[in-house]
């Protein structure tokens, strides 16, 4: 049942002759089964990503740069159909298509890329991969079109392996700050299946874990989604790593009793001043933490911060279905005729947080903007 | 639909030729089904507060005194049965029962009483009217065993007419203290049907709302059980008043947005120095308006106070079963392997609370220990 985590990838690029297609773990069947869906269109992924099928803001980021992938290769077989992409003759292609045709590809593309970018809104990673795949787009403008998706795939799949080693690096700041024996209370799921595949806050405690077994899990189930519940008891079980499940309410007794001695968690989007959105509820546990001096870590790469925005005030926060919260396990668990806000986000300032984990190290709120270019 | 409040009682005792039963609202099955059922004897009454057939604490503690009347019934038909209880002629009875049965009838009862007592630790309110029936029996020690019973009735019926009107009292006190146009907060249900038809701190709701419709509640969802979002929900569509549902970790984005200008919630216990148990998730909610500067009240009947614990630290506790985190709706939520540890009850400083309301006024947490006696 160990390393779980190693075994496993979250989201993955499979090559195939005619370039291939984006394979990931249904996220909404976990804990109940462990499958894996795969996604060969724009359309399916932005579905994909909307009905959280795959989640996590850097996980998400994958998703996005995939789907950029994808959209190119559906323009592709369009425009100009290839046999096998990584054997193709590309001086065919150049000949056979006209200037008309090379600025439809582009600018369907763009197009496909924007839609793309509005199936969440709070989580940065989504614009930030898309962003980079922007880049190479913008670098590929002159080339064969079958090159240019052969690019946005060799991209994407370097931006997979990236996410990984970024996961190692935070979890090794990260497991420094860790006291010997600790609890380590986490909110919603920042783990292997919110990242391409070892976690950020669960990378902190996959790192804690190696050098001290004795640390214990405290895993808020995370409502209305659960992915505490589902998705984090599922990875840590799964990996050994003792885990006691909290309903969202339970963090101040838990606190109040001593058993947590750190809190950490993800994060959607950081803004210029360390203002954190992050899943619904993590700002409650923040001040809760704050009350009882118990130090609150955010653990996220440098692709989560978002320097252009300036506080959390200017974050736009998703609002999801109301049946989220009305509906459990295909059940109604209140009244009819109760109105619903249901926000997917919320804002942690910047003065509860004791330390953003990163790969470049752990900094206060306030260093981000001078130390993260 | 309107006045839901005012038509039902949550508990109540009907009187028959044998002396009569406890009947309640089975609020296990709310919101899909609005039943009652009829208890009869000292077993159904402790299973009943257990499984939390009935449940929040001026309702427990009136169920308690229903308890320790329908023990009693048992009791005496055991020892001395009659036909009619309220035509009986209590010269008859006396003259056949020897001393030694009257002194066993006395024995067993207090056992029964005792035992019906341990059936949920933490509100005090069991306690409290299991006592106020104790002083009965001890006041009937001479008098013919079925007039023992009739007193243990009429005090339990005298309770549970002062039980409304008390919570009255609250409301309109505490109606005073709610802005206008206000939001206002609560956790769990401390309602009509946690009491015997008005309600603590929905009782403050609803004086607040007679004054002035222009409030709004928002009802925290009360994971593991679910409180808030199946009887708080369903008690204020009954009544017309506007209800938004939140899941438990949101209380702090709403609070941020500036939809809630007020906190209010029951209690279960609160100590001489005015820290108070109550549902868990209470002081998580109350840790949070505290960094808001929202006002939070807790709105408890004299009986929930107890002057006999000094501080919030030796208020015990009640651990539940693990299933109440694990399933919801018949489904487990989450990986298999888990640990579960389930307070009922948090305890919330003194400190974080604004004001105690009363049946006698509005009371700082340290003023209790002088004002109420």
């Amino acid at each position: 049942m160990s390393e779980f985590h190693s075994k496993i990838k979250t989201i993955e690029w499979v090559k195939t002759a005619s370039g291939g297609h984006s394979l990931m773990v249904d996220q909404t069947k976990i804990p109940y089964a462990f499958e894996k869906v795969e996604i060969k269109t724009l359309k399916s992924m932005y579905n994909a990503i909307k009905t959280m099928i795959v989640r996590g803001a850097p996980a998400i980021g994958i998703a996005g740069a995939h789907g950029c992938a994808l959209f190119a290769l559906e323009l592709l077989s369009k425009y100009a159909p290839v046999e096998d992409l990584w054997k193709n003759d590309r001086t065919i292609e150049d000949k056979n298509l006209d200037k008309n045709q090379r600025s439809l590809f582009f600018n369907e593309l763009e197009e496909g890329l924007n839609y793309l970018n509005s199936s969440r809104p709070t989580a940065v990673n989504l614009s930030w991969a898309i962003g980079e795949q922007k880049k190479v787009i913008e670098n590929s403008k002159k080339l064969p079109l079958a090159t240019v998706c052969t690019n946005l795939i060799n991209n994407a799949i370097k931006l997979e392996n990236e996410d990984i080693e970024i996961n190692k690096k935070i979890g090794n700041y990260g497991a420094e700050v860790v006291p010997k024996g600790a609890g380590i209370l986490t909110h919603c799921n920042a783990g292997a299946l919110a990242t391409v595949g070892y976690g950020t806050a669960l990378g902190v405690v996959r790192s804690a874990f190696a050098k001290d077994p004795s640390i214990q899990v405290y895993a808020d189930e995370t409502r209305p989604r659960g992915q505490g519940a589902k998705i984090t008891t599922f990875e840590l079980v799964q990996d050994g790593i003792p885990v006691t499940l909290l309903t969202d309410g339970m963090c101040s007794y838990f606190m109040r009793n001593k058993m947590i001695d750190i809190v950490v968690v993800g994060a959607d989007r950081i803004a210029a001043n360390g203002d954190t959105a992050n899943k619904i509820g993590t700002s409650t546990v923040a001040i809760a933490a704050k009350y009882y001096n118990i130090p609150f870590y955010v653990a996220a790469p440098k692709s989560t911060i978002d320097l252009s925005i300036k506080t959390g005030n200017d974050i736009i926060i998703e609002l999801r279905d109301e049946e989220e919260v009305t509906m459990v396990n295909g059940k109604r668990i209140c009244a009819e005729g109760v109105k619903i806000i249901n926000p997917s986000f919320d804002v942690t300032d910047n003065a509860l947080i004791t330390g953003i984990i990163t790969e470049y190290g752990i900094f206060k709120p306030e260093e981000l903007k001078y130390k993260i270019k």
